[in-house]
């Protein structure tokens, strides 16, 4: 098998863990498989440059702090690269440059706009251990660019992609994904399987495991991703298509976000596109909106509730206290003690009845429900915030998620 | 004026002095001339990344070493330009790769092979000034390369060259070349200028501000060198060609080195290329040696006296026992307690008596001269060490370095 793993700061956070990564890399190539690994920075050291040049300038260029930034990358592939081959493997480190990571020359969030893998495929038809610097790439005017965060998981898909590799690991400090929050239920699970889609919802619900560019990417790409510890030999969980995966269960995960507050706008004016002069507004000033209900009232005007992140609720108030002094919306309040608990599964998209038991786990809980969106593989309902673990534990056990 | 001034890494050792550096740069720029500026890593830096591959490995591969340490004067030349830019610049930080310089592929210890500076060219024929990394290239296929040691001065000198810069400006935690070491004689004086000549003899002799690498290239390309320090604004001295000096002084400075023993072999076996056969087993097994003097005594046995560092000496002992005990050689001492004190001046080549008068200074201290050397601009002597300090004062005073 060709398995391209990823190590991210924590797990190449000193130099004993480097030689930790360096024995793993080495029993995977042993058990005679091909081997491409990435890399991130050694942890802390991206956040010491940032602070190096935040001392400078508020506002360094961007070019300048790609760089900056990608010098550390550089440093552990070249350390791990180092390790394996004092262990006797032929092991070659390279930068996003020499491994053909072509972005576009947006520097500090590039995107990947090919990969041209021959010096890596010479290497690893050489025998080679191929150690490359993540996080960062070249772009066609041949500067060095940097992806942003979880670039490095990125670096990581795009080469199993364009290697067609069998395997893409991403090792983080967590063993894989689980059913819920294992510090709110302990009875959480780690799942074997998941599907990218379902990953995705979860993923954007706040499991922080992976970010969606990766997941979205290894969707696009066909890239089976697995999401393992670094920190023993557990196994970790697949994420793959939908079609790979046979028992589909009814619900695959209960997620959680406190992250969100909701804004209330009662009478809101009769005339047509006000709704969308204020999500307009709302959008060309940076609020992200979630989950949005519209009722209209007796007297002909609407009521529109919205949920934001918890930071964007300050910009959300300025923008609508001018719809409120403008007369376009009689009242507008915030409440930011609400959370958004969610229940994800592709089996929904064949069974009926999972909404239904989510609602009547509420109710049976007395959990009032304030809000409620569907998309095919998702419920997700807005309620009061005091209630978060307890709805979270609940819908678990009504799922059977421990079992 | 192109002026390219080159920080070594005291000088960048923190974010205070980069910002020096920074307010230095801008000064010379904001005074009508272009900059470009090349800068080592943070002091500290490369020796802990050396630290790290050790960790590792005793003998980490070259290659690896190369990608692992340009990593440091990226960081500098990023923040520099940062500092910079924040200061209303427009600047442009540059890997040597980008800046056009292209090595061999001797890793850690690549030589500069061309510079194209066509990229630099063209920033610098913006307005911008150029930061670029010092002590780094990139080899015919595309791996980079270091330069080895003083790898920094070697990068400046070569930029200013290829720029045909006026000036490069090697800035240093001294303040620039000395008649004598001032620890030594306190009323030592800073030369105003220098030939390369003299100073490639002073840097042999043990004077560290500059290496041999970097005044041979200065000369080869003919720039304008000038030494001086990043912490106050003293003028150095120039290094220079020598039809460039107006004034040759007799005398230019007075050089000492602690660091040699000397080796008396008695009763060498009279055989048509023996001494050969000596010199050739030192230099193979890697002994350099400085003087030699040859004696032929009454029973047509030789008696040879040579000087070597004194790192060198143990394996120049395992050399000579042998030759020893093959009874080629009657008998071998060492003497540690040498040194050497050398008088160097291009107003030698034009003036006699200058020689004779080193001699008469230490003949009026009473101080036995054990060996003699001399070249076209230089006398050494090898005297006991004890007498060291007294001789350079002695003849500092003889050829009036202190008026």
């Amino acid at each position: 098998m060709l398995i391209v793993q990823k190590f991210g700061g924590t797990s190449v956070g000193d130099l004993d863990r480097i030689q930790n990564v360096a024995n793993r890399v080495a029993k995977t190539k042993k058990a005679g498989n091909d081997v491409v690994v990435v890399v991130s920075a050694m942890s802390g050291e991206t956040n010491k440059l940032v602070s190096y040049a935040e001392h400078f300038s508020k506002n360094p260029a961007r070019a300048e702090m790609d760089m900056l930034l990608s010098s550390g990358e550089r440093v552990t592939a070249s350390l791990l690269a180092i390790a394996l081959s004092e262990m006797g493997y032929d092991a070659v480190s390279m930068t996003g440059r020499k491994a053909g990571i072509v972005t576009d020359n947006i520097h500090t969030k590039a995107r990947i706009e090919e990969i041209n893998p021959s010096v890596m495929h010479e290497a690893i038809k050489e025998g080679k251990i191929v150690v490359v610097a993540g996080f960062q790439g070249v772009s066609q005017d041949g500067n060095v660019t940097t992806l942003g965060r979880g670039g490095s998981d990125l670096s990581a898909v795009a080469i199993a992609g364009a290697l067609k590799a069998d395997l893409c690991e991403i090792y983080t400090d967590v063993s894989g994904i689980f059913t819920t929050d294992p510090r709110i239920e302990p009875k959480a699970k780690k799942l074997e399987k998941i599907s990218y889609d379902e990953m995705l919802e979860l993923a954007s619900l706040g499991a922080k495991v992976l970010q969606n560019r990766s997941v979205e990417l290894a969707k696009k790409l066909n890239v089976n991703l697995v999401t393992r510890t670094s920190f023993s030999d557990e196994e970790g969980t697949l994420i793959t298509k939908e079609e790979s995966i046979m028992e589909k269960p009814l619900v695959s995960g209960i997620a959680l976000d406190k992250n969100q507050a909701r804004v209330s706008l009662v009478g809101v004016k009769d005339r047509p596109g006000i709704a969308s002069d204020i999500f307009t507004k709302l959008s060309s000033n940076s609020v992200n909106i979630d989950m949005i209900i519209q009722n209209v009232g007796h007297d002909g005007k609407a009521n529109i509730d919205f949920t934001v992140p918890v930071g964007d609720l300050s910009d959300a108030k300025g923008v609508m206290d001018k719809f409120v002094d403008d007369a376009e919306v009689d009242e507008a309040s915030y409440d930011e003690n609400i959370c958004k608990v969610s229940i994800v599964g592709v089996g929904m998209k064949s069974h009926t009845g999972v909404a239904a038991k989510a609602f009547s786990t509420m109710a049976k809980e007395n959990i009032n429900i304030n809000m409620i969106s569907t998309s095919e593989i998702k419920v997700s309902m807005v309620i009061d915030e005091k209630y978060a673990e307890l709805a979270v534990r609940s819908l678990h056990a009504a799922y059977e998620l421990d079992k």
